[in-house]
């Protein structure tokens, strides 16, 4: 493992990294499929679209393979984990497996269903790119609070782009790791800001294959939209709608401004 | 029977009431369970984090007892009734009475479907802490139109306290009455505000045992934000995004200065 | 066939018919009954209220009958087709052809789907009064391209009003022809508002039985509203609210001033 100030990225280098993905998702349009909780699902595909990509998210296990072969990336959310939700899943890695298109896992409030958490880690063997989680989550899963070295350890050992969303960022493969300090609270009073989080790491995944740097430049991208968004709005309910404002319009000015990277 | 007089609460009580319990919710954070039809899940998740609650949503059979067995509170609301959500709502009542959580019941639209209105009736048996509808649905209910000593003696007979909105609400608990006059009409131009409205009666009650009290607490702060609301908004989609920032900034002199109770 | 010349209306005779219509919706509210996604539902809900519908949503086999029996039209949209769908869908028009209440087809992401396709070459022999959908769901169902020839044929082959939308929407029912300019490509960043647009062609046929001027009427409303909202947006966050706002105040004068029908 190599000393802590070898492995961090300068700010300036995330925010290069987050506009030129940006750049990416407005010129290529990739579909991303989502499958995710119906609470999550129109704040999902917004804020997809908002950034260029496009969503698609049937979760009908009739459908869930012709859908996932032709995407560019795949979420997998465990809200509302049910039977048929589980057959969806499996057989949409099954395809991405097959098709190589990466795949992104978002083990939601497993902290709260010690099903889901064996769930997750079940999924965590069949190689997502990435994973996306708050700290109670990741205490679920790793059996270890999100110190800095705890996430690099987990990371390394299953081979996994982790992203740690809290008041501060933690990004880590195993190898790199990153600190991103954007964001605002009023993220916490609008459901399910973080599972549209995760799908924006999937998109970022459909244009960049190292798995580290789309993680860290989708939570860079969402962080420094949060912070604008907080600023213009007067509410949670604003807050909303002015954050995918600010990601449809967020350029690289604002990325190299605003970033907070350590 | 008290005289109608003796059984009404002035308009500063319920006031002074719902701004401590809006002090309550943002201070201990509780967690509602809400079973409800995908039209509602996310204003009324929305609705709840506004006030400083937390909302979770899952109606998978497999998972829906470990959610509410620590919940602070439940609500069921009937929309869309199918065998699998019936299953739902019958695992999280028996959990909710094992538990002693109190639950609300919404019996949304029971005037357009025969088979909901003799569901919530076999459902009002199971106690609930209370429950809130409107005209119609209290109609298909109880077999009477929504005059006040209708409601009194309806909660009385069935043991719950009955909040039944409309242009002026009225809330009783058979012994209790209070009606109250705010609201606007662009509450009727964005889907399921009443489904939304009900969850924050469940959110009352998990800080309050009380159900007069709670209902009476959040009908009025509901009423109260969608009047700040609509002074804000140009139509119905500014007006529920208004209603959440109304919902989170409001306070004890926005509620005194107000209020219409009598 | 007529010429084409002879077969268009002028602009200022489909705003007239869309302010008749926008006047009869808003009077005599009548109910539409939505088979539609989960991602669709709430936008398409608020859409429906917004112009003075009043939504229903149940996709519960149990019900579905009942309240299609009782509503003034149908939209079946083919989101998420799984076997629970299927059943509720055709279980709605079933009961829609013996009530003899007018449905509106949506083949949504058909051309994504083989299955999703040939199920809506099925549902097209069940007799919809009209089908919206955008060109390359048109490519899926008939095998041409949208060319306003190929539409009017199409239109006249299977005896259905066709709305296809685009940057310009083309409305025929094999006899009549009509273009609508109006729109904005903010349209393309907020989930599910094709699937709205189509929900309001079901409340268009609900006070107008005439298939093509309901279908006409319906793109135009939506077309102005858009471009109203997108002058007043700041980004699609912000277009979303914005919409709902301009379809609720839409009045004649705007609809005359703004309406580019050819």
């Amino acid at each position: 493992m190599p000393a802590e100030g070898e492995m961090r990225a300068p700010a300036s280098e995330i925010s290069v990294i987050a506009a030129d993905l940006l750049g990416r998702l407005r010129t290529q349009a990739p579909r991303v499929h989502c499958i995710t909780n119906t609470v999550a699902q129109v704040i999902t595909a917004n804020t997809l679209l908002a950034v260029g990509a496009v969503p698609s998210m049937t979760i009908a296990r009739e459908e869930v393979g012709a859908f996932v072969e032709s995407a560019a990336a795949l979420l997998v959310n465990l809200g509302t984990l049910d039977a048929e939700r589980r057959a969806a899943s499996e057989a949409a890695i099954d395809t991405a497996q097959r098709a190589k298109i990466p795949w992104v896992l978002d083990p939601v409030f497993i902290d709260r269903s010690p099903a889901r958490a064996a769930y997750a880690r079940a999924l965590l063997a069949r190689k997502p790119a990435a994973i996306r989680l708050n700290r109670g989550e990741f205490l679920a899963l790793s059996g270890t609070t999100g110190e800095p070295e705890a996430i690099v350890s987990f990371a390394r050992a299953h081979g996994v782009a982790v992203g740690l969303t809290g008041a501060t960022d933690v990004i880590s493969d195993g190898e790199r790791l990153v600190a991103i300090g954007n964001g605002d609270p009023l993220m916490q009073r609008v459901t399910a800001l973080g599972c549209a989080e995760s799908a924006l790491v999937a998109a970022c995944l459909a244009v960049e294959r190292d798995a580290w740097r789309a993680c860290a430049a989708a939570l860079l991208i969402f962080g420094v939209a949060g912070e604008i968004a907080a600023r213009r709005a007067r509410g949670p309910g604003s807050f909303a709608v002015e954050l995918l404002d600010a990601l449809h319009e967020l350029n690289r000015d604002a990325l190299m401004a605003q970033a907070r990277v350590s």
